[in-house]
């Protein structure tokens, strides 16, 4: 599956999720914003925490983001007043301990605790979300807020 | 030229006029929310206040919203966490002395002021519009927050 469609897919999924959590939502739409300013992929709240959401899957292989993409994201959450955060989603075989008690495989970090490769562009690997990773719960209980 | 061109074009001219006060702000999708949860037309924020913005432009024209998409959009900005309100902008020659000091002639108006017809549905005069809907700037400052 060409990796653009899966990552639709796993933003729809994603989106579902938050919604399922009493979380409102508003996905950025592919074009046609009508300012020339980046979006997050996801923008949620409810009524306590406000989330701006850069979404990324993969198999198992590591994510990587561009500097710029981080940054937008980070200008734009300051702006309009909500958190920033990368949400990846990687694969994981049924009964795999890194998967821990939530099974969506979706994880949260805040851009500041990335590590940043030698070219300034910010990598995840599949360890590092489960192991540091906050859940789509956390987010929406405020943990994060 | 067709009602609905008109109506996105006044949307991106209010996006502009957001961004210029120094909101950040998204629009929703024409299409693929992915939810089947209605949004507003626009989200904005800038770190204290939050709008969410139902949209509608007319030359002269009363403007009319179903009762549906107002109690939408009430529920989606009581759920999120931002302020509902309901934008609309009028045609007005140079010098109409309605048009006030705020030259965007946009005007925003909350919800439960607006007038209900006997249908149940609501209504927005122009003269309505100007002698009681806030101005994107009193909205930005948080004079309705």
């Amino acid at each position: 599956m060409p990796r653009n469609t899966k990552g639709t897919r796993r933003e729809r999924e994603l989106v579902t999720l938050l919604d399922a959590l009493g979380m409102a939502l508003m996905r950025a739409p592919a074009s046609g914003s009508s300012t020339d300013r980046p979006l997050p992929d996801v923008l949620a709240g409810n009524g306590g925490v406000f989330v701006a959401i850069e979404a990324k899957a993969s198999a198992g292989q590591p994510i990587y983001l561009d500097e710029e993409e981080v940054e937008a994201l980070e200008y734009f959450a300051e702006n309009f007043g909500a958190r920033a955060l990368v949400g990846v989603r990687f694969d994981a075989k049924h009964g795999d301990p890194n998967y821990g008690t939530d099974d969506s495989g979706w994880r949260f970090l805040a851009p500041e605790t990335l590590y940043r490769t030698d070219g300034g562009n910010y990598r995840v690997k599949k360890e590092t979300a489960y192991a540091e990773g906050m859940t789509l719960a956390e987010i929406a209980s405020g943990v994060v807020a």
